[in-house]
């Protein structure tokens, strides 16, 4: 049973509060006009973490945090990754140490409400790929872009598919995403155009940062290992444009405009308590994709849909529990050619589609590529985005009565420009 | 006509020379026990470019230079890069400047012998992207991997063809290639295994470095001003993987073991002479990826191939003249969804594969496949790679009585490891 570690920070110990000392989700904020730099998320603050180690309360240099990414910090290995966690929680527990709790000065210093900070994205993204590995959404889109008998190929139960995406499209949450250009070709047409995307979507997913650099191969058993932690992630797709370019090399503009990722870096640490099974089976796998402990996650997804009136339309619920590849398992397929992995990469799930009609993943399935609008609370209905919508991506891991939460991962979409290349 | 510009070098000047002052290409070099630094390549010698900026003859900070790879100096924009190649030849040349030439000491410890230097990676790789842009490849590998009636999707002539690969298996020339261990399956079996690549393959290709960012779509006829210079490519590819992953996005692992860079960018101001038409015709193309200048050029490629008992083959021999997009086209495409460009880049023109079976740029489609064993000059074949073999790649534009030569790309592939899990 996990237990709240009770704070002398009120704030961190309210019932459904999402960044209690069990979390200590890794943000970049800036504030009190400092350029942006390492905090921590608990209660309504951010521990700016800089402050501590200038204190002396962490054994690290202060440099690392005065960076806007925990890139810095990541490099350092997992020992130190935990020696920090484990300092945070001495020194903010309710029974813990008094060195900061009994400095007034130092703490308003090391303490900046959540209210007064802007997030920024919280880390330096290396290179990006991104997988494919719910079934539910492999065999829901293969049977839209393809046919159900031709929708999943027979490799995919026994390695991860992926694709590497690009990393200098990824933006941090509140990036506002403006509807691509692209080449795409209209069913009753010869020749392709280029046009603004008509088919522009989100795929709800949750991303895996490397913090350990690997040389060579690595098993799903020791993949685990590298992540540093994990994060929401929106993967923006362009379905019209993906339909005529993917073959035979895959997806490639289609997902290029932007990627969002969430406000906040939840740690391996904190997601321990919330393992669950599920997913691949190993007498199905090569011995290198093979865990033996539960694998994935019991992460509670929520996305909303906001027009640009102003009305919030919760339009999926998932979890992370639906996957078939856990992160680990994606990793350790990612290495198998001796590929070496970098801190800062980041390793997209793919879409999290669920079972059912109500935990769908992407706009391509919940309204089967166009064919079954989507209502909304004002009435209105969606095949794929309309310009001005944002949407919006949430994550709780509820364990027990603790809430270990994500924070947000918000885009808003533009319109296309009149012409993108008088810009 | 190209004239070679006689520097007081007599080396540059040497008939066949492949670094004359018209060449001038960036590497970087280590010599005189100084960590790996940036140097220009003349005649027989490397010019430390730093000493010249030390000695206050071209107008940049000296650290600009002091690092090992271009890209700080690739940031300070095409203005600098011409400016820069403008002092280098009146600095060098016959009748020009005697501020160096006159300063034997100075010119000591500006000119390093190559002969004493050992040569980096001259960049680091941002991300890397690869194309596919030669028709002739695009439908012999296709006709190998499907069928010539589905070699080659309706889309291809119509955009490049391209995905994202990964810059962390970027490696410099002289790296030796480890033969991976991956998931493939026989085609007599019935389930996957995991086993070194029995058909590891390399493919010729001409790479262009981005030098300036971008923000938004970029047309093609604009795009060649951010490409700060050319490298030879050996994108090593293991044909077995991937033939086996790559459905429905395409190649991932099988591309991810290794691609090799050559050791000297080539700038575009010195390839301007060699500018080629041919490719794809403007009708048919979209307005954003047409061109009105020849946009390809001509280099003449070779491959040898040396087993490890020492006797080269020459295994093939093609020109850059017979792409049908050029690397502005590419980049242009790469920008249509608004995806960032970075300083550092790698775009990777595809095999550049000719029309004849004298021109093919990899063994996949020498070899049809293994059907068609390549008789090497020492009696024996290959169908794919075997252990101990060594590919070199060398590419020199010759511009009438000048050299412009791309130094060498090389690599060895070394033996798989007995485990890859206890190395």
């Amino acid at each position: 049973m996990t237990k709240l570690i009770v704070s002398w920070l009120p704030e961190a110990n309210r019932k459904g509060c999402l960044f209690p000392l069990n979390n200590l989700p890794y943000g970049v904020f800036s504030a009190r006009g400092n350029p942006p730099r390492c905090g921590i998320a608990l209660g309504s603050d951010i521990v700016d973490a800089a402050v501590l180690a200038e204190a002396g309360l962490l054994e690290i240099d202060p440099l690392t945090f005065q960076q806007p990414h925990w890139n810095a910090f990541m490099a350092l290995g997992p020992k130190v990754w935990l020696d920090v966690r484990s300092r945070l929680i001495a020194l903010f527990r309710e029974d813990g140490e008094a060195a900061l709790r009994e400095q007034e000065q130092l703490c308003r210093k090391a303490l900046v409400s959540m209210s007064d900070a802007e997030l920024h994205k919280p880390f330096s993204v290396t290179e990006f790929t991104d997988f494919f590995s719910s079934w539910h959404h492999a065999f829901n889109a293969g049977s839209l872009f393809r046919s159900p008998e031709d929708a999943v190929p027979p490799n995919w139960k026994h390695m991860p598919i992926g694709y590497n995406g690009r990393a200098s499209s990824v933006v941090g949450s509140g990036t506002k995403i403006r509807r691509p250009w692209g080449q795409l070709k209209h069913p009753d047409q010869i020749e392709p155009v280029f046009e603004p995307s008509r088919k522009f979507d989100f795929e709800l997913e949750l991303g895996a940062i490397v913090g350990t650099s690997t040389n060579g191969p690595v098993t799903a058993e020791d993949a685990d290992d590298v992540i540093f932690g994990y994060i929401l992630v929106n993967d923006w797709s362009a379905r019209d444009i993906q339909t005529w370019e993917s073959r035979p090399l895959g997806p490639f503009q289609a997902k290029a405009t932007a990627t969002t990722v969430g406000n906040w870096i939840v740690s391996k640490f904190a997601l321990e308590p919330s393992r669950t099974g599920g997913g691949s089976e190993n007498d199905d796998l090569l011995p290198y994709l093979q865990v033996h402990r539960p694998n994935l996650y019991d992460i509670d997804f929520e996305v909303t849909l906001m027009p640009e009136d102003g009305k919030e339309t919760t339009i999926t619920r998932s979890n992370h529990r639906h996957m078939y590849f856990s992160a680990a398992q994606q990793i350790a397929h990612h290495t198998t050619s001796g590929c070496p992995m970098r801190v800062g990469d980041l390793i997209g799930s793919g879409t999290i589609s669920g079972p059912t009609d109500e935990s769908l993943g992407c706009l391509l399935e919940l309204s089967q590529n166009g064919n079954r609008p989507l209502k909304l609370q004002n009435g209105a209905v969606r095949r794929f985005l309309d310009d001005g919508d944002s949407i919006r991506i949430t994550g709780i891991a509820q364990q027990q009565e603790v809430s270990i939460g994500f924070g947000d991962c918000n885009g808003q979409l533009l319109s296309a420009l009149h012409d993108p290349y008088t810009a």
